[in-house]
């Protein structure tokens, strides 16, 4: 029977690196079905909706979605999006590759980020013409349903480092967020405790001093919602940039991955963006849905590519988007 | 008349490097009584009590406060402090030193963080066996009185650049957080259009990123509460660490000056520890007390042992705390 892979280009260069991605995704022989929908600030100004109720339906009836970016109205398609999914965990790889300019190359570590609560519940008030209030959000089952994922995620050795004995590492703010972000950080640590999985922990903060000083310390990180952001958001800086980063919103059986750039509005159509993270999603995508040998072989054949074939502008070269993707399709 | 300048130690290093500072506060022509003040982990051992009412009292009553560190009770020693000098901003420059290891030798920032509300207002709850909740607060008084104080640092010539048509930037999250930090943002750009200072603006996901990247695009960043703390933080880590970084929390008529650095416990008591950041930080004290001329001696000593006299274990040189107290009193 064939997976129903829902496809979203969305805005700007989300329009060249889904077809990309899709096009790797075709190559191989995995029997999946695309389907198209629409979201993101042209469909906005066409339809008034930023996400259709039929691409939030379709997205929630997949197997899995493929989304490319979206422009001002991003939090609009994508916090929905997560939601239609029920993806309670954000996955989000950062490593450097050997060849490309990175501010620390040796940093190799995967996010694991709380996908649903903290400050993105929703739940805003106006007050008064002067207050303003935001309620953050954290609940013991959401937290130890991330810590269970991050558990399993260890022990199947997907941390950078294949070695189950390296554990995790739990960033929180619970000496200030001492209810909340302690609840997060006791029963993460909780669960580690009880499934024999090493864990120790950092405050967020302190985190963000580190990380940068020596990431090579740090392998699978277990975060918040707003600190998973962040704190990926800046391994990316490390890393060189966006254009190699991938992600995955994971639930129990759905799944949506995107990468982690946005819509680039400054090559947007001009046919030279670079389509890695996207294709190194699909490579998420490929695993998420068992088919674990063509997943490892995108991202050996994009290994391939960076270390020596055509490269996008971002990367110093001067290749399309359809040069490097024809490139990763030819090493596959 | 002389300005009462009260003075904690806490624990760990802050007993090595707050005599430090208050040796080179005392080889200056400034008209200081100082008075000394307990607070922190020993203290809590002590008297049951991390911050006695009479520390809080003192500084509250004081021209300022300078303070070390405190060991696992800086949550409840720091953040009281900073509302006994009623502090609105937290100013905490950033910047890399010639000589000194950097991961991004050419930064150079200041944060002004906001100093009161946020995820910081002390609100939380436990709802259920489930559920916690935090209530983030921002008012537009408090963004505002922090975006005058931007204005006038950025025109008085006080951010890195020195000069005011360099504007500043606000760093939030008005995409997830639109009401709260939505009003934040609209405050502060508001505050600035009035006063024609040019200011853009940044997701701070994004400005994570782009920091490591390229922070010489960066200046004076404006932010709020937990985004500040966090931010500011990773600085640190792109100029090497945080034993050269001060920080000053500033009230319209008192406040408090702190290194950001902790009790370093690994090396308490050795008498080695780095007292730059608090030197550093008593430089910020000079300035606040109008000893502008004093404060620019102890920032040109410190620069010039920092470029070539006697370095701590950190800056991968052997010498004490002590030597390079003398050798920066040395250079007044
Ligand atoms: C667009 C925005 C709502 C989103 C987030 O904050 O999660 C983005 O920054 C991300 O990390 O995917
Ligand atoms: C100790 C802690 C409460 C404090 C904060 O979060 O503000 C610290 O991290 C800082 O930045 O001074």
């Amino acid at each position: 029977m064939s997976r129903e892979v829902v496809v979203i280009e969305g805005d700007g260069i989300g329009r060249e690196v889904i077809p990309a991605a899709v096009e790797v995704l075709k190559a191989l022989p995995v029997d999946f079905e695309f389907v198209e929908a629409d979201a993101g600030d042209a469909t906005k100004e066409a339809t008034g909706e930023a996400l259709p109720a039929e691409t939030y339906d379709l997205a929630a009836d997949a197997d899995a979605t493929l989304f490319g970016a979206a422009g001002e109205t991003a939090a609009d398609v994508i916090l929905p999006l997560r939601d239609a999914v029920n993806s309670f965990v954000n996955v989000r790889p950062a490593r450097a590759y050997p060849g490309v300019d990175a501010v620390r190359p040796e940093t190799d570590v995967v996010f694991l980020r709380e996908n649903t609560e903290g400050v993105y519940s929703g739940h805003e008030d106006r007050l008064s013409d002067d207050l303003s209030t935001l309620t953050r959000v954290v609940t013991s089952s959401a937290s130890r349903e991330l810590a269970e994922y991050a558990c399993e995620f260890v022990e199947d050795g997907r941390g950078p480092a294949g070695d189950p004995d390296e554990g995790f590492t739990v960033a929180h703010k619970a000496n200030v967020m001492r209810e909340t972000d302690g609840r997060f950080r006791e029963e993460v640590l909780a669960v580690a405790e009880e499934r024999g999985v090493d864990a120790d922990e950092e405050l967020m903060d302190a985190f963000a001093t580190k990380l940068p000083l020596d990431p090579s310390q740090y392998g699978v990180i277990v975060c918040p919602n707003l600190a998973g952001d962040v704190l990926s958001d800046l391994a990316a800086g490390l890393v060189g940039g966006l254009g190699l980063l991938p992600s995955a919103n994971v639930g129990h059986d759905n799944a949506l991955f995107e990468p982690v750039h946005g819509t680039a509005p400054d090559i947007a159509g001009e046919g030279i963006a670079n389509p890695t993270a996207t294709i190194l999603s699909a490579a998420m995508l490929l695993e998420y849905l068992g088919h674990a040998e063509e997943g490892q072989r995108v991202r050996a054949a994009v290994e391939g590519v960076l270390s020596d074939g055509p490269r996008t502008g971002d990367l110093g070269g001067d290749a399309t988007t359809d040069e490097v993707t024809a490139a990763i399709v030819d090493r596959l």
